[in-house]
């Protein structure tokens, strides 16, 4: 066995919401071998590479964060307090025409370091300039659903020559399946407003050939819902199904503004909305209807879109204002609970990966995707209710572990796979050169 | 000079919004004694008995938390996903009838050490049990504005014999200018709706007599805000006011429901009101009209409210929420911005609390009320702006260093006035069973 966790607090994320106090979970080959109240058998535990004294701690499934930029972080608080569309066109795309490989890449390692640390294993990123972004994930450890975003602003899209199209077809030949499925690779439509129905059939037959799943933005703001509205006499779910963009596993980020008539169709295609109310509420978008698209039978994980409309990375934030936002949204503090909470970003979050029977549970056979948190600390003392403080107390720099297949990828600071100095540096001193010398 | 921090980025929190960075601030019996883009003169500078570099960090002044009910971390997560009439008459008032004064000193020990470690140096609290905690603030080195919540439930308030006040009258004999006014005693109305005019008009009358404060709830919940209008005619500002209320320096606490008419009142009274916004919407009692409160005059603070109801006193969650909630209740992101956000924790909270003159900026005279942030983590690098990552990015852990007067009270996990050690014992193996055993 190479790890024991001893006598902690797991928090196994199953259907029943147990938490097992005083427990043992073993570890070996990259996958959960043991859980139980007592040690496991002499032969399992005399081979312990390394027992962990688990006291004052919680033991759970990592999170998993449903959408994200990841390179953005070099843009964190530019411009944040602009008016949106301002914010987009004056400053964010201009910025991101002058991004670079190398400026990627330290971006990237940067934004992986930050959901190590607090306690992030597997995302699902949507970015271009992906072969960076997919080399990074690679040599971090993490999981990773990657998308080169399509779009085609002009509506000329010529499936034959278009260089993105070209470009998320050899992302997909290069990258998926890499380390036995730690990365996926899936189609992307960057969003109804930014591209043609040819460029939607495109990229869900792409999705539907390869057996990719697809992400895609849908209405997030109320304007670009409305003009959809306007432009077809459909919603962008409505329109976008039309065209059969969520024929294969998809990822649909913010729904901010669907319909019930739009949650309606989103459920019965199986796909799952990635609720990002941190965003949302920054760009001044509103509040998504979470309840309702859960009861509608939609499939709710959380985002926490990029760190230059965030402003983190931290997935814990997202747990805690999905909650109260529903609570306030419902009127009624008991509609939205902890456990409901913490599943949008486990095990909500790992079926719309995909990764559902590897990931988002304490179970033998699922992958030691785990994170270790220290509760011993004035703000989570005392603890009656571990679900209770990991949704509403605990903070991502609470996470003193992070594992993903039994590799540990972040503990107490270190970061065994990542330069954090380097990175830094690069984006300190390349890329923010880079990006904003002459603006 | 007793401490001088070099090369740090200095956010002075003045009207300016000054961001000084290499700057150099000096330390001297208790109040900032140098504030420059150079080091302070050889005299001064050859008797520092400690300087703190300050290379990757940010020195700002400490927080100020505007409404708190200390005791309570004792119940963090008791029944949060109840509804609220319940959860206060079923759950929070019964175990609250079982603290004695050794819980009370727990919790709040317990209390003082999160907020320290989150770096706030002041806080508004509102409780019971106030000598208790008295002698808790006295011993940690914060400072506090302390009252003791008048009510009287059944409406049959006599001034004569009514054990809270004479409570309240010994509170301030004892503890009102404690160490320098370190402590002050505040009077408080619980609210409108626990207590009768006789009781608001006695308080009024503490308050002026003695030339103290007032803290009161007002409007936190539709129901209570609706009923008084039932009852009275009046919006529970309007009577309040009209028996007097707002006549002392004044700290509202919520105002959720406050109309206009009330908001003109509350700055005409020159009161200040306690945002607490996540509290708000954990109990879904609404999103406060932030952004109307301030153009109409308002002195809008922060407030955590109780561990019970939030379940955090971590106040950078109150700035990024308040900041989240003002945007998209303003349909416009660019309406609320982050130097907006940072002066409600800070500027604001003291003049709410009537120490705009000693805290809430590094300037030449001011108490040394101090925190030193570490800014040299994966999520606050690069770092072109530090008020948006002070804002939107920064958590509580990031605080390194918080001193008050000139008096270190936190440093890197330490609390060298406070046994945190002792206060989670008690809090687990006396408080506990106290409170919860027998239910």
């Amino acid at each position: 066995m190479d790890y024991l966790f001893r006598d902690v607090v797991a928090v196994l994320m199953d259907r029943d919401h147990s938490v097992l106090r005083g427990a043992y979970v073993g570890v070996e080959a990259g996958r959960i071998a043991y859980v139980g109240n007592t040690p496991p058998g002499t032969d399992a535990a005399s081979g312990v590479a390394r027992a962990i004294d688990g006291r004052g701690c919680v033991l759970m499934p990592g999170l998993i964060n449903a959408h994200t930029h990841l390179p953005m972080t070099l843009l964190r608080g530019h411009a944040d307090d602009a008016p949106l569309a301002s914010w987009l066109s004056d400053h964010i795309w201009p910025a991101e025409a002058r991004l670079d490989s190398r400026a990627v890449r330290a971006g990237t390692m940067l934004a992986l370091a930050e959901l190590l640390a607090s306690g992030t294993v597997s995302v699902s990123d949507m970015y271009y300039f992906c072969d960076d972004i997919a080399a990074c994930v690679a040599q971090s450890g993490l999981k990773a659903n990657l998308s080169r975003a399509l779009m085609c602003p002009d509506g000329a899209f010529d499936a034959a020559h278009d260089e993105r199209l070209r470009e998320a077809v050899k992302l997909y030949a290069d990258w998926h399946g890499f380390d036995d499925g730690r990365i996926v690779v899936e189609a992307s439509i960057h969003a109804e407003y930014t591209s043609p129905p040819a460029l939607w059939e495109a990229a869900a037959r792409l999705a539907l050939d390869n057996g990719m799943g697809m992400h895609v933005h849908v209405s997030e703001t109320h304007r670009e819902h409305e003009e959809c509205l306007s432009r077809w006499g459909l919603t962008p779910t409505e329109v976008l199904d039309r065209h059969g963009a969520f024929g294969a596993r998809t990822t649909v980020a913010h729904g901010v503004w669907l319909t019930g008539g739009d949650m309606d169709i989103l459920a019965a295609r199986g796909a799952s909305v990635a609720h990002c109310p941190v965003s949302n509420l920054k760009l001044a978008c509103g509040v998504a209807r979470v309840s309702d698209m859960m009861s509608r039978g939609v499939n709710v994980a959380l985002g926490t879109d990029s760190a230059a409309s965030n402003n983190s990375l931290d997935l814990w934030e997202e747990v805690k204002t999905a909650a109260l936002l529903a609570k306030n949204e419902n009127g009624a503090p008991e509609l939205f609970t902890a456990p409901d909470a913490l599943s949008l970003a486990v095990t909500h979050g790992a079926q719309a990966q995909g990764r559902a029977k590897e990931t988002g549970q304490i179970a033998v056979g699922f992958d030691a995707d785990l994170i270790l948190l220290d509760f011993d600390k004035p703000h989570l003392s005392p603890c009656r209710d571990p679900l209770s403080h990991l949704a509403y107390a605990t903070r991502g720099s609470d996470v003193a572990m992070t594992m993903v297949r039994g590799k540990i990828l972040y503990e107490n600071g270190s970061f065994p796979t990542i330069d954090v100095e380097k990175a830094k540096w690069e984006a300190e001193h390349y890329a923010l050169p880079l990006i904003f010398a002459t603006q």
